[in-house]
């Protein structure tokens, strides 16, 4: 008997973990958090503008693959970037290098950016100028899966120091994201990592995903992810 | 005005981000929490049983370096392990081929071991025999550093491909953390990372924390890691 919550613990102790309590607030918060998120999805319709939520662990290489595509596609796309953060203003101040509008959004404690800290991170931005607003959240493969923003994609980096299991073990993220990128594959020489492993894993997870190999330090398969970001921004054009 | 929370949003607009109400719901959940780690902390206490909490990104290389460990140490000192992820059983059943008495805890859509999961984890082991119980936590640098199992030190594992500022940006972390392993310096050669940066961001957010470098591929720095282990057993038994 399990003193907490007086479950009976002899069949399988760790499968009560979540007692109805907890569940119940979870959902109260997701629920809200979605009402935002429709929020959010209409003003960006409204604008016409693509919005991706950029998601992985801390260190994937989020923040540098921002750094290149905003200035290898400057004068072709306009972007606006939020940028999530436990602490620390590293990665605004790294966008606002390449001379694209940024804000930066600390969460304290938290462990994901939600509806409502993207609805206001983005008051100051000129969105009908904007062709893509890139949401780069807190480094963390577990809660930014369970929170929508209103984004039209989820775009999950992994970099292949990780490891190619990450997709059966975070599975939920990989489910929510339409394009995993694929990242720091110059290491592939130095490290014992099973590429076409990785892809059927996440394709085992999620059956639609799409990938993408890219290195954004030697800038292999960068083109790709241009060409990418070019045909879903027309498409919300349109 | 916000339509949500009503607050103003003129002055700065994210940093109302938590509401009296979601910030209630936390402590709640956090004092549950602490009250369930007061009694896996003195259940340890009466076994003479070391207790580390291992947290890091996913892919820092917890696994591999547990492995290693419980492969070197057998013998020397006896283990049990507590393997946390949201699925699979992967990381337990290589732990199992070790030998070493193991269980793993799925957390479903929960990014985190709780003290309530720990309780009922560890009912199967033989904690009289067990020198060290290791707990290895979900891949997550942000949940985990709340949640108080009534361990004796959290172990922060940092592996050198994530970059030199994670200590900065993930600060309650390592604020928690007594211990630091910064993993997979066999790949300093191959990256452009600053390993006494590293050490400076991490003393800035936690001065008294511990540091030992190391890779678990080469064999670098892992005698430093077991004189660690078997100093801070026979703390415990003492």
């Amino acid at each position: 008997m399990c003193i907490d919550c007086g479950c009976s613990t002899q069949a399988q102790p760790d499968q009560h973990q979540h007692e109805p309590r907890t569940v119940r607030i979870e959902e109260d918060l997701l629920a809200k958090n979605n009402r935002l998120a429709v929020g959010n999805r209409q003003l960006f319709a409204a604008k016409q503008l693509l919005v991706l939520n950029l998601v992985s662990s801390p260190g994937s290489g989020k923040t540098s693959i921002l750094e290149r595509t905003l200035t290898d596609l400057q004068g072709e796309l306009n972007f606006s970037v939020l940028e999530g953060d436990q602490q620390t203003a590293n990665d605004a101040d790294r966008i606002a290098a390449t001379g694209v509008p940024v804000k930066q959004i600390n969460t304290g404690a938290g462990c994901h950016l939600d509806a409502h800290m993207v609805g206001h991170g983005i008051e100051s931005f000129n969105l009908v100028e904007t062709d893509i607003l890139m949401i780069e959240n807190v480094g963390n493969l577990v809660c930014p899966a369970s929170f929508d923003l209103g984004e039209d994609h989820k775009v999950a980096v992994l970099s292949i120091t990780e490891g190619e299991d990450k997709p059966l073990k975070y599975p939920l993220m990989f489910q929510a994201a339409d394009l995993m990128l694929i990242n720091k594959i110059d290491l592939l020489p130095h490290l014992d990592f099973d590429l076409e492993q990785c892809k059927a894993f996440a394709r085992q997870v999620n059956p639609q995903i799409q990938i993408i190999e890219m290195s954004c330090h030697s800038g292999a398969g960068m083109q790709q992810w241009y060409d990418w970001l070019v045909q879903e921004a027309n498409r919300k054009r349109n």
